[in-house]
């Protein structure tokens, strides 16, 4: 297997993009160089030679001795153009923009096999962990049952902040960001829109199941408030983002994106900062778990490098479970143990959808209910009370070790 | 990249190689199938077509048809024998003979280059966690800094018992041949000696360095008494079987298995029974974290499915890192905070040895001694006290987080 010689053309010298510059110097080793980078601001002063330097897209996609392109812009539709024309003109391409792929990712996928280029993402997800490789190479032949996981390093920064120190949520928030792991728009991390995109490529090298962003039910920690921080305190739990995706026994697939109770005993109890964990759950394997940092500049360039080192021997992504025809279960049929803090005047009426209530306690300034919710009432709980409300997913009988 | 159809010849049908066969017939979307298996004992019934059976290593070897050896047999020699075999002729062989690997690791090397054949072996390390394709594709690019890891289920099925319920070692060590934990022979696992053939293969995929087993230093938990357990167990730790490999300010690499006082702090305290747990340290992925079964047959057959898989694409191990000429730390070099516990009349002889004691203790019945030792003076203490002492490492400074 002889390695190939990649010509790199840089879309965005940003945290992440500047990282891989410095990674790439510092790994001689690599059958790789950035011929060109492409700047949007030509004003900011950048400690990279000029000649180096373009501001045009146009030399970069129209440059033949460019074989491969590196996009690693924020704007997701700007991203979005440059891929599909890099790929039209049979580059092969890395990225880190989650959101530009899980919007588009039925398409790129044909791109890929259309223009016999290959498209590797594994930055998008999870940034240090190798997840989606492990995922598309490892449990290949393995039958998965489940994977269950703390993919928003931001969102898990603020949610260790705000519950072990005493730290609001906005400081938490700012903190984050000033650190660098927050993204510009903070609603895409704190809504759990970020960690649904994850979902979707997960999904995709999992199950072989590819759907657009509406498919898929995300609640982020935006409404979080301190009833239910006090509540995790007083049971020993925290309270983490999380996103699953699991076969039932039926063939379908649940998938979606909650904050959830853990317990001590789960391996994701111990996931704080900007750590991601992900624990998979496989026929022959049993449990795996793996855990990295999962945001940041170096640990996103690391993932983006360890693709760019894949592509010098002609690796690309088989999708090969989509032959599975798995589907995605519907909301209205995934019924999940719910902690719903509302206020007080509303128990009576949310109280009604539910499937069952099996605890309610309410005070002069709020109260909650517990019980069996399905995800679609869940969603017309949060169309129609809004702010007023917040849920946690609660684990069902013992928690589970693993 | 067009995957290449694999025609199997299999060496051995026992827990693995049947796990294997029954993982095979489970997922038919892999293109690979198993002509021929060669078993040792005619008499012994199988749930096999007999036309598939056969007693004879020739028919596999010679078979032209047979592009792909996996080797399941428990005979390290004899296993040598058929792998070299197999690899002279240019088939490709995957293994799960860790033993076989680390004895022959230079020459096995060697014969992959002049005959151009690919041996994989990610099941003889760590079984089902994908360590080696990790160390080897993702860290590839990485600079690793440590690599330590609980790498042996079976002693750590047997430490979890001896420590957390009313079992005595030899019990343990009993359920767990019964459980088919553990190796035929015991020593190799509780000796620490299979750790140890892991760690070399760690070593060759990590850090380039190939060395032959009596290069590094091993003690195992079978010198382990209610002391050691009765300390840890005040302090609030557990004792588990390390295996580390961490590169020095010098450029050096320090490699050895001991067993090591690990805190509630360390990621590798809640990898209990057969699990196995691998911390590494990279300067840009920093800390990752990967925990999964390091024993039993289907986890097994799963990491050399996956090898079978990565065979259909033509994958093989680069050892890159050879080229970094590394080497290894001398025993003598290698001065740890150790835990020594001996007999009431051994203090003072054996405090002679100690770079510097921090504390000693004694009743009348034993003693111990907690201080800075180098590996080689351990080494020189072992062979005098033998079974009258046993060591365990210790943690500098505050315990480490992740």
């Amino acid at each position: 297997m002889s390695r190939k010689k990649l010509n790199i053309g840089l879309f965005g010298l940003g945290c992440v993009g500047f990282g891989l510059y410095e990674v790439l110097e510092k790994t001689p080793g690599l059958k790789a160089n950035i011929k060109r980078i492409c700047v949007k601001d030509p004003l900011k002063p950048r400690p990279i030679p000029s000649d180096q330097l373009t501001f045009n897209p146009d030399d970069i996609l129209n440059d033949p001795e460019i074989n491969t392109v590196v996009e690693l812009i924020d704007d997701a539709q700007a991203a979005y153009h440059l891929v599909k024309n890099a790929l039209q003109k049979g580059k092969a391409v890395v990225t880190a923009n989650k959101r530009m792929i899980a919007e588009h990712l039925e398409e790129l996928i044909h791109l890929q096999q259309q223009y016999n280029a290959p498209l590797l993402y594994e930055a998008a997800c999870c940034a240090s962990i190798p997840i989606i490789r492990n995922l598309e190479e490892y449990y290949d032949t393995d039958l998965l049952e489940s994977i269950e996981g703390i993919i928003n390093g931001s969102t898990n920064y603020i949610l260790t902040k705000t519950s072990e120190e005493p730290v609001s949520f906005q400081q938490a928030l700012h903190q984050a960001q000033q650190k660098g792991y927050a993204e510009s728009n903070p609603t895409l991390d704190i809504g759990g829109f970020d960690a649904k995109y994850k979902l979707q490529l997960l999904l995709a090298h999992a199950f072989g199941i590819v759907v657009p962003p509406e498919a898929i039910f995300n609640l982020g920690i935006d409404q979080l408030s301190e009833v239910e921080f006090n509540y995790a305190r007083e049971k020993g739990m925290k309270i983490k983002l999380i996103a699953l995706a699991e076969k039932n026994t039926n063939g379908t697939v649940s998938a979606f994106v909650l904050p959830k109770f853990i317990s001590k005993r789960d391996k994701l109890y111990d996931v704080d900062d900007v750590f991601n964990g992900v624990k998979t759950k496989s026929y022959f394997s049993d449990t795996q778990f793996f855990m990295g940092r999962g945001a940041g500049a170096y640990p996103t360039a690391s993932a983006v490098l360890s693709d760019v080192s894949a592509l010098t021997y002609d690796y690309r992504y088989e999708y090969k479970k989509r032959n599975q025809s798995e589907r995605l279960q519907s909301d209205k049929d995934i019924s999940l143990k719910i902690f719903l803090r509302h206020q007080p005047n509303d128990s009576l009426s949310l109280k009604l959808f539910f499937e069952l209530v099996q605890e309610s306690y309410l005070n002069h300034t709020s109260g909650y209910i517990i019980g069996r919710l399905a995800l679609a009432q869940l969603k017309e709980i949060i169309r129609i009370y809004t702010s007023t409300v917040s849920a946690v997913w609660m684990e069902e009988g013992p928690p589970i070790n693993h």
